[in-house]
């Protein structure tokens, strides 16, 4: 069977203009490739309404989940819950389950709930709240998307909530061999071999290291003797500058 | 008159299963932003023909740049350029002028060519080659595309071949106060004084450091005196907590 499928959906102005370089996309593609589902699409778009409906739109329907990372803050510039309501022509306001859960959290440590704050209870109807252990502020999911906050600590603790609750398919298993010779010399025959082995997906990956070109060729499957087939293969097709 | 718009493809299996981070965004985002160009959407994309065809012909239409990175070396899963062409519906194969680059530098280097390698002389018709001074094989644009490799050396070198050919719009400034108070005590009032400076535009940005909340407050614009009047606005609302 297939795995299931997934897009991750970036949104924050601070990422575009290059003020802030985004972490959580690469946390989540590694999170989901443990969980064996596969991460097929990301998109970074601005703190803009229609930018964000369009998106989560499209890509909700194309993918059987989609995570979404910022916006969900207490200032002006946090517009994603009413945004992502639009798109699924939910109504928003602020939700007794969540204005409780900040309420209760502000009276432990003795801060003032106010009109911005409460900002962050508006969940759209029909949404499961997601746990924030980090603060308390939650995220939610409706229909097949995961809203969460954009700060890494509080996106990483949210991602640890969600992802129990989804079904992933067959662990996916990969070999990667360190060729210490240019894709160019080796491509020929590495076209050859991957095209003998289509239960297995050989990627390259060229990198520059000491003004020396190399590649790494990864090998991916969820079938474990196919995988070791291609592995094999390959290195006999490269006698020399192979490290496994 | 509006800065132009542009938009970035990233291509690559790596980054979607996780195992390459991806830096080339964050370089465009910063380059773009110095040279007045807005980055306004940025998408990744597995190596699948159909992926990357509709992605461009997407982003081609709504933005009046894109810039790629990733797929244009000479292994079997280096599939971009081929998709490229098919989304503009123009011809491909190897190039003379393209050729000739790569010919030269492998007399020169004691490189062999080969079948693999001339796959990196495939360019569109019509399309202008892109400079790389690092390892020669050419990007190239096409309409209002521009396609770069991944290799973060090889792609920085591509951009910088790349922009100065480009027009921006006035030059951005940027002013950044440190707050060191969580944003939920700011919101109200930053919300105010942004909308009392419609020329400025005012970003909150989160961060947790040594477990407590704090905000970077982003003023921009490209008019000096309105951004001085933005902050000095914001100062007098802040009168604690804050580091210039």
């Amino acid at each position: 069977m297939a795995n299931p499928t997934a897009a991750m959906l970036v949104i924050g102005d601070e990422i575009l203009s290059g003020r802030t370089r985004d972490s959580n996309l690469h946390f989540l593609a590694q999170q989901l490739t443990d969980a064996a589902i596969d991460l097929k699409e990301a998109r970074v778009v601005a703190d803009d309404h229609d930018a964000i409906k369009t998106a989560v739109q499209e890509l909700a329907a194309r993918w059987d989940h989609v995570f979404t990372s910022g916006g969900i803050g207490p200032t002006h510039d946090d517009i994603t819950a009413d945004a992502i309501a639009d798109a699924f022509g939910r109504h928003i306001d602020v939700r007794e389950d969540a204005r409780a859960l900040l309420q209760a959290y502000y009276d432990r440590s003795g801060i003032t709930m106010n009109e911005s704050r409460l900002r962050m209870a508006r969940i759209p109807d029909g949404a499961t709240l997601i746990d924030n252990p980090v603060s308390v502020a939650p995220g939610f999911t409706i229909e097949n998307v995961h809203v969460m906050a954009g700060v890494p600590a509080v996106f990483e603790a949210m991602v640890a909530s969600v992802l129990p609750g989804i079904k992933g398919g067959d662990p996916l298993l990969s070999r990667t061999i360190r060729v210490n010779r240019p894709e160019g010399d080796i491509a020929g025959p590495l076209a050859e071999m991957a095209a003998r082995h289509p239960k297995v997906s050989v990627g390259s990956y060229p990198f520059i290291l000491n003004s020396r070109f190399g590649s790494n060729i990864v090998f991916r499957s969820s079938d474990a003797q196919a995988l070791e087939a291609a592995v094999k293969d390959f290195l006999t097709l490269m006698p020399e500058g192979f490290e496994p």
